[in-house]
């Protein structure tokens, strides 16, 4: 199993551990000390060596961060982790602070004097995110103060660095050389540092083991402007990996950032949203140039051939999925199933494919109430039975070489209530807004997200999560730039694939949830159609909808006809990767509403 | 007639013009000279004594500007004005240039010597306007000189500025004294300085004749910490006005401004977005706060009182349009008719209900063709007949002293295509979705924007311009901040006037617009809804569309029940006001679908 079901969290060690620190602040002259959920390279997800939020709070969710002062430790959580964190940490040591209403800048204000000095690691905060800060601190007279890292010294068994090894990720597979990456990505003007390590593992057709639910190698990288690439990482490279970097692609230990850069007199170029304060310190003013992460546009406008491996990852987690709603179906009315079971035999589905190489993130699986808790993270503590009458609530994904998967479907056990159907409806009929969109070249997710909250909000009801997010090609399955909610600004462009994922929860009853994965294509010739370029979406998930769930009586011709579609164009996809019992699931989930 | 129908443009006359600005030019030492349509106050219509860019070049278009160099005389027009600039302008002369898409600075870079000096009038540009054209030219070395007026010394018979007389807005119809709107808009820091008309207006409850179509007093005023208000203004004040104003409001000559904020030793504010560049020059650096227009926003709140008037000139305007549509249908399949006959009618029904202060703007009628040119204004040289089997575009509105119309409506004469109907239907699907929208606080204009267009978009079409515009409180029938167009971040807040115009354009064929306006208002209880704050649009416009362009198959039930239900609420509003023949067109108009 990839998945784990432990609670995570020991609150009881928080006190200590918080204690030791409050003693090195002391030490340092520190004020406040700040404690993120980050390690050098802002991902969502952070090896087990960076884990410093969770080892000093007990906090697991997948945001937040901590800021500690002699009297006070605030540990900082969004809507989703306020129940969660309850139950996670000390409530007599550390205090749950509302973010971002409360920002940390007005925190620190109110609990420091003036004079105040906030310690912090400049290799866990970006540029921006500090700018950010100092900007709100700087007029209540509080001191930002860069220094080494308070807690690596207190945490004993501190984990390894991870250093899974490298492997290739095929030409074929990519549809475009590192050489023609790198080549059209070089600034002539300056070096390039990469620290997002899925836009290394894209430029250099690479992937690794290093983080866990994103096969991406931890590492730091310099573009040169000759499109030479300096890795540094600690992860080990094999003849195969070697002959694929040639003498362009020289390997570094994952330290030696620092110096190398110390010893260029160039030019270097910088992404202030994402590389670590670390590096704007060591870099002199004079060489300092700040633009844009070279990779983040093209890589999210993906290939050709990454689009044919997305739709082949999608059939064969679409067959995967569909083998586990059939079993689903039969076993959930009996009432012996629990969420975590449910978790365990769809994680054996992917597994029987022989081709997952990971879940794409932890599959959140939300029986009745906890459908509402919109990132539920069943654990032992936690686990409920999944009852007749309730709905599931189930999003779930798998990364393939050739892709990665994120499909979120709800479904009833047993019978539904007029109002799961109403409910449901409106969610799908958001969902079937979104895919049957066309829209002009300019336009951005910011602009499209209230199609799918339309059918919604004539009810007056609405969701509080963004309708959709980026996933990259057996990357991140949150993958920037662009997406859509009200903030996803970046212009839709071919080749980006995008979640599509309206939900409704009903805090303390029910969450639903219907989540497919689109592509935006140039959209297909349509009589009387005006002569302007339009773009369109293609849906790459094909998994039933819970025809039970679907009231038609609300639907229009458009929606039911998209629908119908859908199911057959399933049925036609799924069909021949299944047989028996599954396929007559399958067949009767696809029937025309 | 408010309504006037000559060609206006003497394309003749522009080149003998455009010699003497070049011979002022060399004597100036400029090497280009910039001749906006604008006039100190930024508004888009200008009074005759500022009509600059027309007496040079002969375009009488609402927007764009002229750049001359000893050589080229380029006349900037954006894609509403290509056609209009053709028979308007002498080609031999001037050059069109298709602005955005070619910017002032990149154009004049193309144009100018590295060294170059390009003069400009500093009262006819904002300050924001400048600093991004500056920011351009400085690296090319090319300089923005400020200087007199060059094109003023040429005008023989200029025209006088205006000076019609002030009129007080009563107290009832603007819901707020001006005492308690100059109390919560003083800025206890600063001097704020207003150059905004109807800024100026709504803050002081008056209203003037400076300007066609927009009933505001032409002027400047400073509005002091203590809440007082200097006015620079030539408009005359009767004793009734002179009691409105009591001893807090004093007046001074219209071009006294300068002197005045030269000898205040205080901090003034200004709006760069807005103010002159000629009041930065004057301002001292260290007295020069920037902050927006403060008036801007509230004034964008409509009060009870001004929601209130704006429905009764809503339900004056919708009888005379029910009148027009009457005779329309009646007149125009004989075939008779022309263009400007239908506008002449129109007026005559407006002025019928004797309130009609003057009309909004221009009618916009396009029969057939003439349809497809969005801002198309009528006259004796493009002058059509109205012939049958053609669609007619009526786009008009009338200032009432309650408040301001704005209604676009789209009739068949005789018998429409299977095409009419198939586009009409889409296009009101639009209107219908924004006027049916619930939506969360927080939500702008440019989230909504795509429900306008969805209908259009599934069908591979789309409309060039913003769905909706911001409407003043009998004030200017363009308002800002908020609006519904992809540029649109201002949130919707309760009270806001807005136009909901979705359109559909078949260059050389027709076009169709169907435009209500509508007010953001606290969505009413719903059984079922979620326990949060949202808004809901309520609509002020009542007349009916044309049931013989509807093609009811393509509608949803929600979306023909709306219909059916504002067609209702028609018979029901309008109804009494009309009787006879009228009265039995209304209600055949209004039958349910």
């Amino acid at each position: 199993m990839f998945q784990t079901f432990d609670s995570a969290s020991s609150p009881e060690q928080g006190p200590p551990r918080l204690a030791a620190l409050r003693r090195a602040m002391a030490a340092a002259g520190y004020d406040a000390y700040l404690v993120p959920r980050a390690d050098a390279h802002m991902g969502e997800y952070v090896a087990p060596c960076d884990a410093r939020l969770q080892w000093l709070t007990g906090f697991s969710g997948s945001a937040g961060f901590c800021a500690v002062t002699p009297d006070v430790a605030g540990v900082f959580i969004d809507g989703r982790y306020r129940v969660q964190v309850r139950g996670e940490v000390d409530p007599d040591a550390f205090t749950a602070v509302h973010w971002p209403e409360t920002t940390l800048a007005d925190w620190l204000i109110g609990q420091l004097p003036d004079g105040g000095v906030v310690g912090f690691d400049p290799w866990l905060h970006s540029i921006d995110e500090l700018r950010k800060i100092r900007e709100k601190l700087d007029p209540a007279g509080i001191t930002l103060r860069p220094g080494a890292n308070l807690i690596d010294p207190l945490w004993d068994d501190r984990p390894a660095r991870p250093a899974a090894p490298i492997r290739v990720q095929p030409d074929d597979l990519a549809g475009e050389t590192h050489a023609s990456k790198r080549a059209r990505l070089a600034d002539p003007q300056a070096h390039v540092v990469l620290t997002l390590p899925d836009s290394i593992c894209w430029l250099l057709n690479i992937r690794g083991g290093d983080i866990p639910r994103n096969p991406v190698v931890q590492a730091f990288a310099v573009l040169g402007p000759d499109s030479a690439v300096q890795l540094f990482t600690e992860a080990p490279a094999d003849a195969a990996v070697l002959a694929h970097f040639g003498d362009v692609v020289t390997r570094h230990p994952y330290h030696g950032l620092r110096d190398y850069l110390d010893a260029l007199k160039a030019p270097i170029r910088l992404d202030p949203k994402s590389a670590p304060e670390s590096l704007r310190l060591t870099i002199s003013q004079d060489a300092l140039r700040e633009a844009p992460d070279p990779c983040i546009l093209p890589k999210a406008r993906k290939s050709t051939a990454e689009i044919a491996g997305a739709r082949a990852a999608h059939l064969r987690d679409g067959a995967a999925m569909v083998r586990f709603l059939t079993w689903l179906d039969a076993e959930a009315p009996k009432g012996r199933l629990t969420e975590i079971g449910v978790v365990k035999a769809l994680e054996g589905f992917r597994r029987d494919t022989n081709a997952l190489r990971d879940i794409s993130f932890e599959t959140i699986c939300g029986a009745g109430p906890h459908g509402a808790i919109v990132h539920y993270r069943v654990s032992e503590t936690s686990n409920q039975s999944v009852k007749p009458g309730e709905l599931l609530l189930v999003d779930s994904g798998g990364q393939y070489l050739e892709g990665t998967t994120d499909i979120t479907r709800t479904v009833i056990v047993g019978k539904p209530t007029g109002e799961h159907r109403a409910c449901y409806t409106r969610v799908l009929q958001g969902l079937v807004a979104i895919s049957r969109a066309r829209f002009p070249a300019g336009v951005a997710g910011c602009h499209l997200d209230a199609l799918a909250r339309f059918p919604l909000w004539t009810a007056g009801m609405d969701y509080d999560h963004g309708t959709g997010h980026g996933v990259g090609a057996y990357l991140s399955v949150h993958e920037g730039p662009a997406g859509l909610s009200r903030r996803s600004d970046t212009p839709l462009e071919a080749g980006m694939i995008l979640s599509n994922e309206p939900g409704y929860y009903r805090e303390g009853a029910f969450g639903i949830r219907i989540e497919n994965l689109i592509v935006v294509q140039d959209a297909p010739a349509l009589p009387g159609a005006d002569d302007r370029k339009m773009l369109a979406f293609d849906t790459l998930t094909h998994v039933p909808f819970d025809r039970r769930l679907i009231d038609v009586s609300l639907l229009s011709t458009a929606e039911q006809d998209w629908i119908d579609r859908y199911h057959a164009a399933t049925l036609s996809l799924i069909g021949p990767r299944v047989d028996g019992a599954v396929r007559d699931w399958l067949t009767a989930a696809c029937a025309p509403l």
